[in-house]
């Protein structure tokens, strides 16, 4: 019999503290990758992560926890990152061991910010790892409902379907059904978008928009982001499934997204600037919007994305939002 | 110039006094149907329906209000009907006059009880309707939101395009934006089943599934109601357009919606009895949960539909709510 993948998880927020208590349900040990020392020190003295889901208890036997990355990416065949994309690239800077044979699964919910990179192609283009050790996990899963066991589907994507089904089996539990797919660069451009879409809705809540309206939204947004991904990687995919709708709708219609909540401080009249201020971390979806936006000024790329191109004007033109939704209100159907 | 035609509104609901406001911003008269006494006496009186959207005031010199239904009908080009479909029958055998030559507009959200027919095809075959003068309003719009001018989107269906744009109009306003449709079979149907997935989705949310859930049932819910209707009418249609995708999502997030209540208390472990005593009417789900099923045993219009069969299973069946959700989530991915 081979002997078993060792898994590591890069990252300590809520998502990451999620998919260690997934793995911890079948995984005699799991790396740990994090940051923070106190959090570290903290772990190890109360087995619970003070910041995020500290609800969850950990068996201390089951985690080798550090500090130093190098260590974590040594010790683990399957690297999960899970930091938000906006300190992906300083923490990257810290790896100095070759990790080309590793295979790397992001559960990064975003892109990379200074290249406009889907994490994918970020390690595929800067780290060597071919397409069929790059994986992608995507819900629709927020991570509180996940610490109380609260029943949740995951998507993980990979070209190489062993790959993707190990991983699958590593994540299911009693509370967890998995499922695998192939496109993993659709998934992780849904990933992407319906942060955006997060912001739209929360925007439209903010002007003072109802549940009609917002519904009217999810069903454009799920249009535009089929015409968005179709467009960068035509193949034969059900837009309607849970990795891509259903994430959409767990996000759009979810009142404890960040996203959602930063747009919604738009809506209201904040600026962007202290919108940003008044969130302790900047929201996935702002960088997003700027990378869809830029993304589909490729010529032969292009699509119609009114949502998407109602919150780059106000996000990074300034444009007032009321004005920019009236319009965009007569682009919708 | 052709005569403008006339139009009446038959019910005196909350959707049936939201459509009478949306028709007074156009229309210098309106016929008015309603069953009670008391509540055309308090329309006179006061100006407000004393039941439903009571905030909204009526301009008396706009509206014919009648409690005598061939009255209403005789006065009227366009006849729409906005009567909860348990009552529709009795009060259709109130009608004595010939009505082959109006135009039919349902604005039911459900299925003919006793027939199982659609509305307009109950219509069709039993008041000799022909179907271009036989029109489907559809949200996604909830009747209260009409009430405080929120924006909102309407589907009108009708084969006949004129027809329907000309019902579009009589409709629009600053807060409602309307499309045309020539899918009057699908959209009814998906305005049928959608009552059934909201009751599916407060089973689950009266057995503790939380969003995560949710949005996975939602995401399965637009597949199987694409399946289904596929099978009875076949045609090009994007399931994820406002009129299906838009509706469903608007009922199944709604805490207020009927069905999706009379689901959250058969989750809580009431009887199905118990439940319908708890409430003041029948969810229409509740009908349309049995219609959808003896449509589906009809041997060369069978498909998968584990969701409607589930809700079947229980509210039908007397099976048990939790069991038979456990089973489902491995159906649903």
């Amino acid at each position: 019999m081979d002997k078993p993948l060792k898994y590591a998880v890069f990252g300590a927020g809520s998502w990451a503290t999620a998919i260690v208590k997934m793995l911890s349900e079948n995984l005699d040990e799991i790396g740990w990758y994090m940051r923070s020392v106190y959090t570290k020190e903290h772990l190890l003295k109360e087995q619970h992560n003070p910041n995020y889901l500290s609800s969850v208890e950990f068996h201390l036997e089951q985690l080798k926890i550090s500090n130093d990355i190098n260590e974590i990416a040594n010790y683990a065949d399957v690297l999960i990152f899970v930091i938000p994309s906006a300190f992906m690239h300083s923490e990257l800077q810290k790896l100095t061991i070759d990790i080309s044979n590793k295979t790397i699964v992001s559960a990064v919910k975003g892109i990379m910010p200074e290249s406009g990179l889907l994490v994918g192609e970020h390690f595929h283009d800067f780290y060597k790892i071919p397409y069929p050790n790059i994986a992608v996990i995507a819900g629709p899963c927020h991570a509180e409902e996940v610490a109380l066991e609260r029943l949740s589907y995951l998507t993980i994507s990979c070209s190489d379907a062993e790959k993707a089904q190990n991983i699958a089996n590593a994540l299911s539990s009693d509370y967890i059904k998995t499922k695998i797919s192939d496109d993993i660069i659709g998934v992780e451009y849904a990933v992407m978008l319906k942060n955006i879409y997060a912001i739209a809705a929360g925007i439209a809540h903010g002007l003072g928009y109802g549940d009609n309206f917002q519904s009217v939204l999810m069903s454009n947004a799920i249009r535009e982001m089929k015409r968005f991904i179709k467009k960068r990687h035509k193949m034969k995919r059900n837009i309607n499934n849970s990795v891509y709708l259903g994430d959409l709708l767990v996000t759009g219609y979810s009142v404890f997204s960040r996203n959602r909540m930063f747009g919604n401080m738009i809506g209201k009249g904040y600026t962007v600037k202290s919108a940003q201020m008044e969130m302790s971390m900047v929201a996935e979806g702002y960088y997003a919007t700027k990378s869809a936006h830029l993304l589909n000024e490729e010529n032969d790329k292009k699509t119609q994305m009114p949502i998407i191109s109602a919150v780059y004007s106000i996000l990074y033109e300034g444009k007032n939002p009321k004005k920019v939704f009236n319009k965009l209100t007569d682009r919708l159907d």
